[in-house]
């Protein structure tokens, strides 16, 4: 049912997976160690890149959707993740309010609100779709092409508790990434928020979050005797860019050139012969608008209008101002020679399945998160829990265990990065 | 693959069912809450029967074997949960020490065995099995029918810990029920010991699970508003019998008449047309010796020498002197005209899964659980957490819900139960 990978494998990954897969149980106890000191956040999705040579986180999603795309055998593991955030976030609830984003004619992103809704439910919660559309004054169903249809209702807020017609929830789950800024509504209610307010994109930076990665994983790194830089990229930022206006471009081409030299030098430490290059995108934000793929710093000067205005906008219409420039990371995965790159989804601290997006028109070192999803999910064949130390490294349980450990160090950096901007501890 | 059950459905426990299906939000919820109060067991497993009027635990058992019965697809639902428990009870362990039962020619048990290592395994900890018996001296292989193989290690003791040679172990857990007393290895170690020596059947007796479990069964019918005793057998016990020289046959033959009375007076109440009995068996132990099926309060005095004998003499030769009476519930559900009877998993309080005992040669009114285990499991199709409020209240995945949150009620039972028979707590 599910195609087999061709991986080009070399040797440095398949060393890093055997490291990884002999320190289970080090690397395990760790990560209890870990969430003892720090709360998960409800749920996470991970991008990696797994260039043969590297494995590293990319972005890091803490409203994730394309729960739609995860393998429905596995759905048991996320209803039991969930019952176990439910558990220590709000045991109380009864009743729960999720909150998706506002695009309604999106019907992949519409399934994956189902899905969601569906795992909460078999958790024993009552869950009601409150939507922020402004325009939105009655109750709208939308059909899905499996023949359910979806309840989007007007979210109502009585005095600082909001709910919809007829239904005072316990919990408010949000899995719109307030790209926006927080809307009036969600200020200052009295319900549980997940994740909290400053989860959004309107307080994240990227730059923020990898600086605290670059924390996590060189103390993993250290634990099993690895170099960090195979599981982690190198970055940059430029605060101050106005594409349109060609602000900021002697700071992008600058850094640009650091990080490409800081990748040239460890392709030259070990021995890899391949051509690096950088992503620059809007240091806010997801939904792969505003990125570029950099193989040389002069290139930066030479955007056509047409690619300053693509690079100026990012989700929503935000004015992209603030630019993190990432090492890029080959993708080096593919299924009848389509790319093919690797999404973990994570409830509570539990991996609880993934996906790899199958993109056939895009070469190796190109984005592949681009607005109205134009690739093809092909649900992991086997959950990310269950290493198997008699098979080898690079075998699909295997493959799929590394994936979860390094994801689960970027929920980590996540969890770490909530913390430091928690308004309450300020 | 799983064939279809053909259940002999009548109406209340299709109405229990519907019942329990509709109150999901309530129940989920009084679980969390209970699970804040409570501390489940490592494990359990829970024998139900279902008898199409009513469903019920018959058995509790903390030391379970069987997981080599379980739907292979799940286990990722049991490394998940085993490593909720791990993180719960023994987060700084990374070695583990599995204590198996002795009985080193029961292969069905030796898998279970290398199921449980496996599962254990798979949430990082490093796993070996080290055995009680008294006549190892050196690591003994057993080979498995699945072509894998077992290392039974003698345990050996320095100061206040146990291990195998040149392994110390964090943490060790029992997969032996201590039927004979607890041995002079296990006595005052400093590790942590799952589940505790009090939850042997050398201190643990049916009928303080059963008064436990009425007052878990009473406040959760309470709640839902079902007459407890859909969920609930009627018992009574008898503290001083002797089978073969002829002592309590009084005292079980009025026990036995009270309990036909009450079920004939439930049987009526419900206008259920069935034949009472009774199961009478050893209040502590298990691995169903010592058991007689009684549908007249005549039939213990007519017991001839044979039957004596064999009703006299619990597992591993322990003398049976304390009886418990239980209310005998109907086996209704059947593949092939077959009897079949579910037993749930648990691990931490999540439910992993579970599997019927399917008995050609015995009727409905019988016990399933003989020595040897001369039934065919069949795994459970689908997980227990998958409730769909849209299917009908008997469809398989609501079924195995509600078997699910019966058998949780039992464990809840049995955490309670191990509340008060803690001697630390005495």
């Amino acid at each position: 049912m599910v195609p087999h990978l061709t991986t080009a494998l070399t040797g440095p990954l398949l060393d890093m997976e055997r490291l990884i897969l002999g320190a289970t149980p080090q690397i395990e106890r760790w990560f209890r160690n870990q969430w003892q000191e720090h709360a998960a956040p409800f749920y996470t999705s991970v991008d990696l890149r797994n260039s043969g040579f590297k494995l590293a986180p990319v972005d890091t999603n803490l409203f994730p959707g394309g729960f739609n795309n995860l393998n429905p055998d596995f759905i048991p593991l996320a209803v039991q993740a969930a019952m176990s955030a439910v558990e220590k976030i709000c045991p109380d609830a009864q009743r729960l309010l999720l909150i998706p984003e506002n695009h309604t004619r999106n019907l992949f992103y519409l399934q994956n609100v189902a899905q969601l809704a569906n795992i909460l439910q078999q958790t024993g919660l009552e869950v009601r779709l409150g939507s922020l559309i402004p325009e939105l004054t009655e109750p709208l169903k939308v059909d899905l092409p499996d023949g359910t249809s979806l309840l989007l209702e007007p979210v109502v807020r009585h005095g600082n508790r909001i709910g919809v017609a007829g239904f005072d929830p316990c919990a408010v789950l949000l899995n719109n990434d307030l790209s926006g800024g927080i809307p009036a509504l969600l200020k200052n209610i009295e319900q549980s928020l997940l994740p909290p307010l400053h989860a959004g994109w309107h307080v994240r930076r990227k730059s923020r979050h990898f600086a605290t990665y670059n924390q996590v994983a060189t103390e993993f790194a250290a634990l099993i005797g690895l170099d960090p830089w195979f599981i982690n990229p190198y970055f940059s930022t430029c605060g101050r860019v106005n594409f349109q206006e060609r602000q900021g471009e002697e700071c992008l081409e600058k850094n640009v050139a650091i990080v490409l030299e800081q990748i040239r030098n460890k392709y030259a430490e070990y021995k890899i012969d391949a051509e690096p290059f950088v992503i620059a995108k809007a240091d806010a934000g997801t939904y792969g608008m505003g990125i570029m793929t950099v193989k040389d710093p002069s290139e930066v000067r030479e955007l056509n209008r047409k690619q300053r205005n693509k690079m100026a906008v990012g989700k929503e219409g935000q004015q992209i101002s603030e630019v993190i420039i990432q090492e890029g990371v080959h993708t080096f995965e593919s299924i009848n020679d389509a790319v093919a790159e690797p999404v973990v989804y994570m409830i509570d601290h539990f991996v609880v399945g993934g996906f790899y997006r199958v993109h056939t028109g895009r070469g190796p070192d190109e984005n592949l998160n681009s607005p109205g999803m134009h690739f093809v999910p092909l649900a992991f064949a086997t959950p990310c829990c269950t290493p198997n130390r008699l098979a080898n490294p690079d075998s699909t349980p295997n493959r799929f265990y590394t994936y979860g450990v390094v994801a689960r160090l970027a929920m980590l950096a996540a969890s770490i990065e909530l913390e430091q901007t928690d308004p309450n501890n300020q």
